[in-house]
């Protein structure tokens, strides 16, 4: 559900240049090609998916606090599927080729293609569910690799579908995304609107029904563009009478800077809104949602704002996005709200002629403009991207046979373990790669124990140099006393 | 690397069939359209998901013990890095449409990417490196779902990448393997050949070069098909003399119920064969391959077979594939074998004009097959899909905010909790759904409780009827008894 907020590049420039490595490559058969990942995607080498995994493992372990589960959907959809549900970027979509089978395009998101997962289980299963899917998608935008805005990217999503009271599961997904921001320490606050509450206010400025949602989405852009060129776009590009934009704007900029509670009262003040049956609805709405949050402790981390829009079509109830202090560079990280509508597009009418939906809330984490921010917080050498704990040395004439013979048993009793896959490594070599890949443990063998049936351990972090070579035990205990050492490291 | 096995499609029909969940469903517009995921393709729910992410996790955890790093590579590639790669299923590649970028395709296998990835990492960084990789991979093959056989799956690979001495990776990879199998309790054994074996053969049997390939590939099906099929398509189809033909049959059937080291010894003996140098060196590899295997405990699990091939053009040297026993009825579960080449195909050369290309050997578990086994041995609703470990009840007027900031006390204490989200749910209600979630603990609160400052906690695994609606806590003790009772079952 995270807004690509891809329209801008029509207006600004990268700052810094998009990296790639590419070179000419010449083949036996003397066709040069280029050898480079597809424009927007990239690898993720070791170091960088360790930290990757770490962010997925703590995002999914605060899903899993709040009962949500996992499904998986294909990474392709039947093009129709996704036809009219992402207004203005429906032209970001990739679809495959025409192999002579079904038109099919790669997910644009993961909502819509759990709203259609929802409409084919059968009213029974899908009454009720929380669920949580962190997987990639895809988008032929503009890439700013360096800002984590690529054609191939993750998604986190956490959903709440199914009837329940008003405003509770909104309540929990907003408390699942302070909890995943606080847990990663990412600063940042949530902007908070109601797409009824936005629809009144254009309704009653007068804009035309069919002209709501393109109005809505040039709105959307006030957060990177001023007024006169948002206004610019209302008019000039999209028809729109200029005293109605006037009156928009003059709605939107007049509480700019209030807070959350005058402003709500501002507007239930205002008997022109008021008199508009869904903005008051969105009004109550925001209103009970907001002593949700207070039980929650999360009030403070919302704020309304009129000006917050969200391209996607698909969005009926409340809309929030959350924004990283200025400091983190990145801008939005999360973003989300109900959409009630779109199982119903799916899963057609019941007997009675009214369409089977089923309401949902959800948000998306924009895990790779966190995954940006973590990386730069660190030192690329410092990271362990092996789980490795013990290495195994020989001391001598190479021993490979009695070192596999000794990984062997330590795999067996399940522990991590590596050694160097030479016949003859040289000491000194072994030491580098054992230091190189962050081993806390070496067992070290040489003719002298063998023959006393005899290891050495070594703490490889102590730096004491009266550990020397590590202290002997017999080669009986060694699971033992390793499995003990590695108890004592674990986090 | 899990070959396929795709060509037998034209030969037998699936005997169960294809199920696919799919309706017609009316939009607003009058559009009708197919509700359905594409052909081949499927969604998984929670309780399948629960299944698959303990298959994976156990599989990461062997891949991880062996000291095995993870990349991450973009789904799609540039196209002109898959061509020609994967023999006679090249066609089974899905393409990306022209929407006026790059010609891009759907990875067809996880080691070709791979091979691409050490290429661009520059000569330091790749000389050595254990990567596993879990992904989905694309296939436009004959979909037959009920075996685990679709057009999106995962795949789990396992390389080792570099230089190092001989045929220590292979058995290393040849444990791995078994590990991994082991412990999916699944009874298994492996066939085992080598490409420089087989292209010698081939050789003295007076096959032309430029036919070595494809006469391979139709070797490969002596698994599914009667040696007169084979030999079939290898005259009639594939032109070759029919005397040459016979030569092939002779060599593979003469010896197919002898043990390994018998059936390596007579090769031995056969001056013909060993006059051949790759054929020689092939088989002092597996000589040394088996010297170590017995090192680690899986001579056993490996048999020699001349008619194992594999279809895809990347080998060059062992060549292995995991077989279920027959009682399982899916077949091939993993594949691999090594790749000394693959790497130079996309590095060029260096200033001395020499591929710069590294060694690599691996293997990929079919691990959808797996994911069949594994759900035929258990009953959907015993599969506990959620994590949640404490369910909050109200007996009596709702008490809404009271639950919800007692959860709200829980998450914030790392307790996975979930309540009910209604004003004012029925006890009733509140029970089953404790129940049907498989949740073990539940936090129960009524009017009274409140007044006392207390909470119920009732153990829901305990039928007892002693224990009634649980046991009263101080409330301030809550979260320290459910951390102690929760530490009790973790596993």
């Amino acid at each position: 559900m995270l807004r690509h907020s891809f329209s801008l590049t029509r207006y600004f420039k990268p700052t810094r240049t998009v990296y790639t490595t590419t070179c000419l490559v010449h083949t036996k058969q003397d066709k040069s090609f280029q050898l480079k990942t597809p424009k927007g995607t990239r690898d993720y080498n070791e170091k960088e998916m360790a930290v990757r995994q770490d962010l997925f493992t703590t995002i999914t372990r605060i899903f899993e606090r709040h009962g949500a589960v996992t499904i998986d959907t294909p990474v392709f959809e039947m093009r129709d599927i996704l036809s009219g549900k992402y207004g203005e970027d429906s032209k970001l979509i990739y679809d495959l080729a025409d192999q002579g089978g079904e038109a099919c395009s790669l997910r644009y998101d993961l909502t819509v293609p759990f709203a259609r997962y929802l409409a084919m289980q059968g009213k029974k299963e899908a009454q009720q569910i929380k669920r949580y899917q962190i997987a990639k998608v895809y988008r032929r935008d503009q890439p700013i690799m360096t800002k984590g805005r690529l054609r191939e990217f993750y998604q986190c999503d956490f959903d709440i579908a199914g009837v329940y009271d008003p405003l509770i599961p909104d309540a929990e997904v907003l408390k699942v995304l302070c909890d995943t921001l606080d847990q990663v320490k990412i600063p940042f606050h949530i902007k908070l609107n109601h797409r009824q509450i936005l629809d009144g206010l254009f309704q009653v400025c007068g804009v035309p029904s069919d002209k709501i949602r393109t109005i809505s989405s040039a709105v959307d852009k006030l957060d990177k563009l001023e007024w006169e060129q948002v206004k610019q776009e209302m008019t000039l590009e999209k028809g729109l009478d200029p005293l109605i934009a006037d009156q928009i704007g003059d709605y939107i900029q007049r509480f700019q800077d209030q807070d959350t509670d005058t402003l709500l009262a501002r507007l239930e003040q205002d008997s022109r809104l008021m008199s508009h049956a869904g903005a008051a609805q969105g009004i109550a709405d925001l209103k009970l949602l907001l002593e949700f949050l207070a039980i929650y402790n999360i009030h403070d981390r919302v704020k309304l704002d009129l000006s917050l829009a969200r391209g996607l079509d698909y969005y009926t109830g409340i809309i929030y996005e959350a924004v990283a202090e200025k400091t983190e560079g990145v801008g939005s990280i999360a973003a989300g709200g109900r959409y009630d509508h779109l199982v119903g597009m799916f899963s057609g009418t019941n007997k009675a002629g009214k369409p089977k939906t089923i309401p949902c809330v959800g948000v998306s984490i924009g895990v790779e403009r966190l995954f940006s921010i973590l990386m730069s917080r660190q030192k690329l050498s410092d990271i362990k991207s092996n789980k490795t704990q013990v290495y195994v040395i020989s001391v001598g004439d190479g021993l490979l046979k009695e070192r596999m013979e000794l990984v062997r048993e330590l795999w067996d009793a399940g522990i991590q373990a590596s050694f160097m896959q030479k016949n003859k490594p040289k000491l000194e070599k072994q030491w580098v790669a054992c230091e190189k890949e962050h081993i806390p443990f070496a067992v070290i063998i040489g003719q002298d124990e063998l023959n006393h049936g005899q290891v050495r351990i070594k703490d490889m972090r102590n730096k004491d140099i009266e550990q020397g070579g590590g202290s002997l035990f017999n080669r009986k205990d060694m699971i033992t006393e390793l499995k003990q050492k590695i108890t004592t490291i674990a986090h």
